[in-house]
């Protein structure tokens, strides 16, 4: 069996923003020269989700409006958690979206439906955090 | 490190739909010959669903009440992905509901709690679309 | 390829509760030996929950509050799964919070950012409920 790791980087320039790092695992996987196998990509901050849909700018306003109907932002004073800090809504977004995927490689390549792309979730942003690439296979 | 892959296809009748597709699973894990791994079982389409949970006529009627309460289908035009589509809604259901579930297989089965079952989800059907299962372990 | 099984069991005091479980997944991975590869943390109860989000008891108390306010229990008649039982809602709140997480095993430890923890989250307890920790790797 063998294995692989990598952390890819963000900053984002708004508190909350999607983008699609589809190309970015791609490359981990020829990187890793597994063939078949699985590869987990994870947000490592808890603000943050990594999630699979489809690459639409009107659906991703969707998400953007529907989430912050489900677990707004503001007043900030309504969550408990915003003692020191101001992104209780962050954690709740990011429950909904998921922190993982898992997905399939095979014959090295991810082994997609026709409209499937990964997006980083960000919901807490203007600051460096990152995302975990694990392959494991052969 | 042994591994397996296959799709299972559905068109449901109607447009929202739960499926209970563990045997299908069940066999693939026999036809695998794998006894000892992780299966991941995931819809390959945006707008569909692979979760775990009980396989319960009543409780099944409350995930469609709950999820059109909470991602409307309608109207429409409340969404800004429906310009030439009208299944922005069964994207975001399928957000809660989750796209897979990786599942351990031990001693050659589904490693299950009591009540475990799997179940596709289809939040926007009449047409053919797939879940991949794929299977990793020795 | 190595794999290793076992189950955490619990009997929560409340009906709803929060447990970090993360020391019980690191004696896991040691008790294991397994270096490089994916451990699966998953509820084996459907009305039950694996997640991975902050140890912070102002956002604990949000979770439920939000939670309550998304798929309130009460009152048990507005579900149908509600016959025989009264536990539709943790059903529903275990669908947003989600089954298991997939955490990446790197030099023989939790690929973890810096306030990842993972969580036993309890929507129906008061009886003993198990979860499963599966380990594949090398």
């Amino acid at each position: 069996m063998k294995s692989y790791r990598k952390e890819l980087w963000f900053e984002t320039k708004s508190r909350r923003e999607y983008i699609n790092i589809t190309p970015d695992v791609e490359e981990c996987i020829n990187e890793s020269g597994i063939k078949e196998g699985m590869v987990l990509v994870n947000a490592m901050h808890i603000t943050a989700s990594v999630f699979i849909n489809d690459d639409e700018s009107g659906l991703l306003h969707d998400f953007e409006v529907w989430l912050e109907k489900l677990a707004p932002e503001k007043p900030h004073s309504q969550y408990k958690h915003n003692g020191f800090e101001d992104n209780a809504d962050g954690h709740l977004k990011r429950s909904i979206m998921g922190r993982e995927v898992v997905v399939a490689v095979t014959e090295g390549q991810l082994d997609f439906g026709p409209w499937e792309q990964i997006f980083y979730g960000e919901f807490d942003g203007k600051r460096r955090k990152r995302v975990l690439v694990k392959i494991i296979g052969e």
